[in-house]
């Protein structure tokens, strides 16, 4: 028997005005909050003002760290940490895209754990955490519903995962907060979701409960191709996508994800392309990494509306700008750090990569 | 925007012999047992000695509680808490069908609050509880992965849920349990589980994501129509009975069940009709009570491949042995007793129903 084990501990709450609705839960995590953003997002979309009102109207005090850049580095936790320690907080909310939440995760151990190493995030699965609350103003990570943190090591010149399987205590999914993200932003994030499915689907840690919610996420993004498409979205294209994104959550969660996601991190960490668009740069070739008849791939392309790989790859160049050149040497160094660490590489993969495989990838998608 | 929250914080292994492969996870919750079950069932299948084995595997002891009925009353779930209190547990083991694994989750309360009165299961619902495991063995209840456990009282002679929104923390889900499973049993329970699939769809609580969930689970449902009406079960529709009972109880966690089984509750107080065949008595008059033209009914229709409501009424009697008969007194006595308790019986209804309308589903379904 297949196994469909499923397990999503986190409260959700979701739907416009959701933090204001909910706001009594947050009482039960203690009385002084850490609210971890980025330096304007938060403040934009009004997320900040929201969870900050909700904190007063149940009687929490909060501090802010609100200097969380992409793709954060260990070095801005560890400076989160401290100040979660000094202020003795009880809680940490993450506001933002991936970067703050995933930061979010992190601090909350670093809190947790006073006079331990940063290291702890990387060696020691059973750390003490303090309870996370998670805002999403992107719809794209899923951090808000899945136990992963990335943090970004520049002495590894990588990002790297905590060690903590990290699931959030609750989770405010309002879409209003997404209407003020750019075209850019959007797209790159919607296709971050899409990636999270599909590698989630394709995944052998795949269940089949796990499978047919990601065809539920998948069938939602392809309502949103369109927009996606002409770069304009409705209240319904935001809901959506901020479904499919959470929906992905829920899979990745299940599977973890896969090849583009492992080889997608260098070319965020040398060039700074967006982690979503990474992913979907490299999407037409993950796929073709199958055999041609893969009924799982044919499920996949099935449930987005496309007919071929091919199709697949044109999606993603219609739906993400792309200026970046590469040259060979590039190609080949990516591949050599993709191989330095096999267990990201190999976690969950459609079958071995080798070296061919894997600059093959990186060929066909970037040259 | 419509709600789609959605919560499962129960650690769910599934598979063949999966207690065993996975025993170590029962070290974390102290170190003895108290393991609830009915008086045969339990050991004809095997699951007691799996469990057993798998406890002394990873050094705990156990005690058994056997006594557990069906339909399990307060009188049994005292008695088992008190066994737990004087032989010191740590944590609760409950392996059966709702019965044994409904009143497990009694007992873990019971257990944990030494001195308290019973009533403490129905007017204290922040009480403290031990830690519950559920072993199901037959594929109905769902309870292995809802917050719900029925009791029986007969002082109010019909069955409460405890006000404990209490979920196992682990449940280990094995096919081969109900290889024993005799004919009767193993349609009633699957009646169930395809009722709580058709009761959280067709709910007013019901969201986006537990109507999706719900549709899998009565796809897998519908495959299993020849083998329940045939009474042969090969191992695939073990399996595949087991998956939709599970996916039910996922979907009712975050939706609570609805008129039939308001309804039925009666029916096995009154006339011992089991549980789940009492709601597919009431099935077809449910759905009755909705517009004729309800899109919702008829997702629910088409996903069991059935092309109307009599079609349904059809195939519980295809599937399920109703000896009973009943007279107006019977129904007038259970449409009484069932708008006396209005808050069960409109938790969740299709819309407010009067006196007429709940002795109507009990004439169309009962004379």
């Amino acid at each position: 028997m297949k196994n469909f084990g499923y397990y999503m501990p986190v409260r959700t709450f979701y739907g416009t005005d959701c933090v204001k609705a909910h706001q009594d839960v947050l009482a039960q995590f203690g009385k002084k909050a850490l609210i971890v953003t980025g330096r304007h997002s938060a403040k934009a979309n009004g997320a900040q003002a929201d969870i900050t009102s909700a904190l007063e109207a149940v009687g929490c005090s909060w501090v802010l760290f609100d200097q969380v850049g992409e793709n954060p580095d260990l070095e801005t936790v560890v400076a989160a940490g401290k100040l979660a320690q000094e202020e003795q907080v009880d809680f940490v909310i993450g506001i933002g895209g991936g970067s703050p939440m995933d930061a979010a995760k992190a601090i909350s151990v670093l809190a947790a754990n006073p006079g331990a190493p940063s290291d702890i995030l990387f060696n020691d699965p059973k750390a003490k955490t303090l309870p996370v609350v998670e805002i999403p103003t992107t719809a794209g990570t899923g951090s808000e519903v899945t136990q992963y943190a990335i943090i970004t090591l520049h002495e590894k010149r990588t990002k790297n995962g905590i060690v903590q399987p990290l699931f959030a205590s609750v989770s405010f999914l309002d879409p209003k907060y997404m209407d003020v993200l750019s075209e850019k932003v959007t797209n790159n994030t919607a296709v971050d979701a899409m990636s999270h499915l599909v590698e989630s689907y394709l995944n052998t840690a795949a269940s089949q409960l796990s499978k047919e919610m990601a065809k539920i996420g998948l069938s939602y993004w392809k309502e949103c191709i369109p927009a996606l498409k002409a770069r304009t979205y409705t209240a319904e294209t935001r809901e959506k996508l901020m479904m499919a994104s959470a929906i992905g959550g829920m899979v990745i969660a299940q599977t973890s994800t896969s090849i583009p996601h492992g080889l997608g991190y260098f070319l965020t960490y040398e060039k700074g392309i967006p982690h979503g668009r990474a992913n979907g740069m490299l999407m037409q070739a993950y796929l073709e990494l199958f055999d041609k008849e893969d009924e799982n791939v044919k499920a996949v392309l099935d449930c987005l509306g496309l007919a071929s790989t091919e199709e697949m790859g044109q999606l993603m160049k219609d739906v993400l700008d792309c200026p970046e050149t590469f040259t060979a040497e590039d190609l080949a160094y990516y591949t050599k750090r993709a191989l330095e660490t096999p267990q990201k590489l190999l976690t969950f993969p459609c079958y071995k990569l080798d070296e061919k495989d894997v600059l093959s990838v990186y060929e066909k998608s970037l040259l």
